[in-house]
């Protein structure tokens, strides 16, 4: 059940309208009028709540559901009990995903420009924008409209960033510009230096990097996650990617539009991605690496050589994932003759 | 030697009131009088400090001693120089905590509530809490007594934070209820939205995530760790789990109790951990797993699947610990034999 | 090309002057007074730029070079383009590194001691120091001449930082003494209790943390990286050392001179690594380990044993390479061969 301490309930709603709203087919048609109060987890879920049951493989828990409506498919709704209203749907996750919008929101920010923030006179900000307390944004930084600057973000000189975007709680940007619909999370710290030095009479001098970090429309970088800038050239980020918490990416990578990168992963310097490509958790890239369009690369997984587009890869080294498993039962074999 | 530049040394202390404290036996009682000012490490301690020997693989290194006292246990005691007064204790390791913690502690934290803190109006703050610079805390967040809110942290509305907790520089703590004693490093990010998406023409739209994060009693979250709040139930920290730095949880995990999690361990979302499990540092679990009480896993290891309670694994892929060592081996001879 | 909205451009240069700059010969020395108004990469370099090829695999890519000048190697100089000035040299590489420092420079702190910025009456700071806005130095702290603090740091009480050293934003340093020229990234956690405990009924207590984080000169910690301090001992990190972004370094590790270590590497408690150490990303050291000077680990390895000085090693657990290498390739045959 979602906590109205910190989420609006918008609802409740009839199951008619969740039937407008998510185009699932209300079986029997006279409880078009029966209201419900929340959606809830098949196990969880009680009078007043509609679920989802959409796994195949919890069959079983189906069929214990005491929720007053679950939406299904046609193929599974045999399985939910016959006193809890049914609703079919065709794509049961999708029905979730639209019910779920519709029936809940985070709450308001609350706030306007707090006193507190400290933003340059030169720096331009959009319509409706929300800043948050000890926020800095400095000299001749551009702003789009609706954007939400939370606590203790910084934004260093000269940045651009777009429309509808959020920047999270002491999140760092710079060296940068976003498009719009960005999300950088809390902690995020997006422009720094790219880890470069040349080894001179015993030292590693650094090499100064020059570049900026150039991220596209609708793209979200998780908490703590770290993306160096370039040293000549841009680090780029393609329109619709994903990173989650603690990634880091480093100088001159570039990545394609909508490629998801779990949690922890690392992506040397001057990688290039193509389009959707997907990194399971704590991945490893070598640096200068390729890696094709729709490739998948297991999580763990340390990627020494190219990639090529679509394939699907694991282990360390990466190889193709059937390769892996077999790997892992030749030698889990190769014990057991022993 | 401990800094006092940083510490507090509450010392000097008779050998005496050391026996007292540790339950240490002072084995020459004519030494009851003998003062010690410091602590030190076995290689470091010298005249006025007492050091402890409890590794039976430093014998060698304890016959160097030059430390005024000595605690260690009735088998090792022969080892330690005549010279160097010793006290008897059967459990020398936690003997040592035992005076660590009469003789030292952290410089008081010098200030009240800070003037630049913002903290809402409908904010609740018990007795006796200290709140540094800097700090936000919203709205209708209930705070319990004797808690220490650090520079530049963030607690975001509704949250409730139970007694004698700690709050660390420039954390974020959001949709969280968390009990007694806990402390959250800093840098650490609790409650951001989970990594959860849906391919809908060929964009990855987000899943909202409604949920919370529930964190028990005396749980420690390490520095720049991110701990994500639930999609629609909440993600669950247990009584007395120690959660190392830059850790990533996901949304819905749920964690017993006493749980050890070391550095750079990744669970992907909705694992379920029994009570007392422990695991190495980078340590990744895929998502929905079961992993039953007392359960270790070595580090680095990758976990695919469900592991019993009990159980001792490691390897990439996870497996029993025993034959995780064996393959190292098996392949090793099987080059050599080449 | 560089962005002159986040950098200082302080060319035009004559080639003359960029031969004296770098020691590059001008191979056509009625080229003397050519101008160029940018460095660029090589494929991206136009007229008016000068670029620098010394990548033997990048002989096809420097045959469609379009800059005004390149410099390159005696060796190399035949595959670049005829109508493209020449300045040959025998480092290309050190002298892209001078004329890179000649020709950029970031833009100006510009601001002096922000007024936002919270400095104890009885911390010391030096000349010329930039302070940002909402900085925390707490009591008795001791800071050099020419540092740049960023926004929202915080020094906690009695640390003393050198000259020439930088703070990055909303980083925090506690229980350090550091030496001068140290660059301490954005969001880096400096000096947090290390990961210490001790089962006493069912419980995890903690054991004081009583040590220091001692940090040598010219060293650099990158963004949202964790180095704890010592228990009772200190944490040592030795001059030039390079650490990169979300490396974990725990208590007590010691760290000679000029080591290396690349993002996500983790290093548990009580390490002790000789001098120019290079650490791959995302390698796993578990704890009490010696790892002799110049010994290099491959990234993602897991260190289970010590390592001698000058070995080469990768794998989990890490094995010689050679070895490392050896064995994908003896298990890829094997496979094949079934």
């Amino acid at each position: 059940m979602v906590d109205t301490a910190f989420y609006i309930n918008k609802g409740p709603l009839t199951l008619q309208k969740v039937s407008e709203l998510t185009g699932a087919e209300l079986k029997d048609p006279s409880k078009s009028s029966t209201v419900i109060h929340n959606i809830a987890v098949m196990g969880k879920a009680g009078a007043g709540d509609i679920c989802f049951f959409y796994d195949k493989k919890a069959k079983e828990k189906a069929s214990q559901i005491e929720a007053t409506a679950c939406i299904t498919t046609e193929e599974l709704a045999d399985f939910v009990p016959d006193d809890v209203v049914k609703l079919i749907s065709s794509d049961a996750k999708r029905a979730f995903l639209k019910l779920n919008m519709a029936m809940y929101d985070e709450k308001s920010r609350g706030f306007g420009i707090a006193e507190s923030a400290k933003i340059s006179s030169s720096a331009k900000l959009g319509k409706n924008c929300v800043v948050g307390e000890n926020v800095v944004i400095e000299d001749d930084v551009v702003i789009g409209d609706n954007c939400f600057i939370e606590h203790g973000a910084v934004i260093t000189n000269n940045c651009k960033i777009g429309n509808n975007c959020r920047i999270g709680v002491n999140a760092k940007v710079s060296f940068c510009e976003m498009g719009d619909g960005c999300y950088i999370f809390a902690g995020a710290q997006i422009g720094n230096d790219g880890f470069g030095f040349m080894m001179i009479d015993g030292k590693h001098q650094r090499i100064p990097q020059l570049g900026r970090i150039i991220i596209g429309n609708d793209v979200e970088i998780g908490a703590n996650a770290c993306v160096d800038r370039g040293a000549l050239d841009d680090t780029v980020i393609g329109d619709g990617c994903r990173i989650d918490n603690l990634v880091q990416i480093a100088h001159n990578d570039i990545m394609g539009r909508g490629c998801i990168v779990v949690s922890q992963t690392g992506i040397a310097g001057s990688c290039t991605f193509g389009d959707y490509v997907v990194c399971g958790g704590q991945t490893g890239f070598a640096d200068h690496l390729n890696v094709g369009s729709g490739a998948q690369i297991g999580a763990q997984s340390g990627v020494m050589q190219d990639i090529e587009s679509g394939a699907v890869m694991m282990g360390y080294p990466a190889q193709p994932i059937k390769d892996f498993m077999r790997q892992a039962l030749y030698l889990k074999k190769a014990l057991k003759n022993k």
